[in-house]
């Protein structure tokens, strides 16, 4: 089903997990979600893999046909995997990791059902924290969509034209992004997040309260998913922040430029120019060792330093983070925010978005990606962080 | 917060669950998915809505800040709720209805400590029966739906330039979809289903199996999201089925249209041909009280009656359905398969897609959208239904 190198990836993902278990004496892992499936098999498939601390990975899979593994075995129901662990000489598990965090109430229920464990564990958390930290193999393809990424962006400017609205340029984007290999949706942990391509905000929609947990919001379209662009037309004094997803690869980048039409007011430049600061300051602290919490709070001490405390990660809404791991999924681990317990380790990749919004005038700052290396940041999204005027 | 013919609508809504509460005994149902707050209250937001069979629904909302309304009460956690309810005079629900199918098995757990109630109901099942039977006014958005998804349609042969890659076309209708307001991302029920606006599927690609519920697969770019187009050339002697979303209105419409190059052989225009037969059949059959399964199995013995089985809802993998309810989401109730239980009912509105997998030639068939009425089918998304060649 593969090649060496991403067996040999894979095996190292799965020793991981298999020390992980070890450590908590848990007798079997079941993974079930597409995104932790993707992690530990290398690819989407409908079914469910069943990691064990001390033997090979075992991947029941009901579609789609035609996968060739000798640990791949296929089933119509979950409730075939006893027997089929029992036709090997498996035991039963009497400590079981499940992902609670993800699977649904019932189907959760059934999964019990079906293996009957004395116990269960929280396997979303062992996953999430195996994930947390990336293979030299994943740097490589968020390396690879941060390139791409950053090309996207490059090209934003030739995509302006006199008398757009914000949903016209955003549109011109996102089919650059698909033009240049993005896969288009990007995934998010937990329902209640929703965001298409990403978010083109101009003006005073950068000020519009979301429902979701996104750094910023706008008005977006329809009361079914507001947020967004909301045909606010590029004209007047304002700014337009583009922060678009970058799944090139299965992994994604998180950035955001500030471009312009009109002149910005000093308040905005004075903004735009603390958020480059806040980022360079961070980029000097963070190495291994550091907590997160303490980044947000150098961004938040710095954002108030400048007297710009009220424009801070939002202005009628204000968010409580400035910074979010990224892999496979937008949102993992780290967080970088006030009461976060994590600390910054080697492998951890992670987006920085200092960002303020001004009323009237629209959200300016930076947003990259960075790999925590033992040297401390690498930046993974490298193109100009200035306001780039469109017009 | 609302107009009046918004407050209308959903004070029917919220009657139809109170309907359904009563019938079961409930005494409250807790709303909690994206989805369904949408259902009840119009709009998304971050928290949680609160249905009792004889009193006003309240809204509990963390996010946006700034909603305004009688039964709107702001919260930081919902473990809050039940203080609020006391504070209201009402009584904590002794039979709670929860949204077992969606929510994960740690909120569930987590609601279930912060109620405490005496017994818990499925409330996905309330809502997914409610939802099933449309209103007017939803019946209206639906129909805006196939409006604008079948003007998109009209205008995919004028994208196509020679030399183009199914991908290449893929990112021309999405980018004209987009143009005719369409909100991008539509939503699907379930976590195991993926997929970005839709698919082109472009020659032998259509019978590449993916793990996803979808009617058709295509290897897609990559593992991390195997479905739909993959980069083969538009040129040969191929069909190219588009199968794109069509959420313009928070709900959408489900359509597909076959064009060619070249040449298709004998067999693929039988078989499209069948296709359009099975539609009209279907269309002559459907009315209400009439079993989904009845639908589907009328569809499968058409397919054999053509001699055409080993083709039908594919070729090397199968899809089990031949139809499925739409609304807020793609996969709503009821579904046309074989073991469905359900009965068609006035305010339906469902996909029907039969189709068929040519090897080595491609997607055949025609998906359109449909309203059940007193009267029989109401066709929602109307254009072209032959083969349309692109050179």
């Amino acid at each position: 089903m593969y090649n060496e190198q991403l067996k040999h990836e894979l095996s190292k993902r799965w020793n991981t997990l298999q020390t992980a278990l070890q450590r908590e004496n848990g007798d079997a892992l079941l993974v079930t979600s597409n995104v932790n499936l993707f992690y530990v098999s290398g690819r989407i498939f409908s079914g469910t893999a069943y990691i064990v601390p001390d033997q090979e990975s075992l991947f029941f899979v009901r579609r789609p046909t035609g996968l060739k593994g000798e640990n791949i075995i296929y089933i119509r129901k979950p409730e075939e995997i006893p027997g089929h662990l029992q036709e090997r000489g498996l035991p039963l598990p009497k400590y079981l990791f499940m992902e609670s965090d993800s699977l649904s109430y019932n189907e959760y229920v059934r999964y019990e059902k079906t293996f009957s464990p004395e116990r269960i564990g929280n396997g979303s958390r062992l996953l999430r924290e195996a994930r947390s930290i990336k293979t030299i193999y994943e740097i490589g393809r968020i390396m690879r969509s941060g390139v791409l990424h950053a090309q996207l962006y490059e090209r934003i400017p030739s995509l302006f034209r006199p008398g757009m609205t914000d949903l016209d340029l955003s549109i011109e984007i996102e089919r650059e992004c698909r033009r240049l290999g993005s896969l288009g949706l990007f995934r998010i942990f937990g329902q209640s997040m929703e965001i298409f391509m990403g978010s083109l905000l101009a003006g005073d929609n950068a000020d519009a309260p979301s429902p979701y947990d996104f750094a910023l919001g706008g008005a977006g379209q329809d009361l079914s998913l507001p947020i967004g662009s909301n045909g606010t037309p590029l004209k007047g004094n304002i700014s337009i922040m583009v922060d678009m997803g970058g799944n090139f690869t299965g992994y994604t980048t998180d950035m955001s430029r500030v471009f312009s039409v009109g002149k910005l007011p000093d308040l905005a430049l004075k903004a735009h120019d603390t958020s480059l600061k806040i980022q360079q300051e961070i980029i000097r602290t963070a190495h291994p060792g550091v907590p997160a919490a303490e980044l947000y709070n150098l961004a938040a001490r710095m954002a108030e330093e400048a007297g710009l405390s009220a424009y801070f990660m939002g202005h009628r809404q204000q968010a409580g983070f400035v910074g979010h791991g990224i892999g496979i999924e937008i949102n993992e681990s780290p967080v970088l925010a006030p009461r976060s317990k994590e600390v910054l380790k080697a492998g951890m990749v992670f987006a920085l978005e200092p960002k303020f919004v001004i009323p009237e005038v629209g959200a300016v700052g930076v947003e990259n990606s960075f790999l925590v290396t033992d040297n401390g940041l690498e930046q993974l999204t490298l193109c100009e962080e200035t306001i780039i005027p469109l017009d």
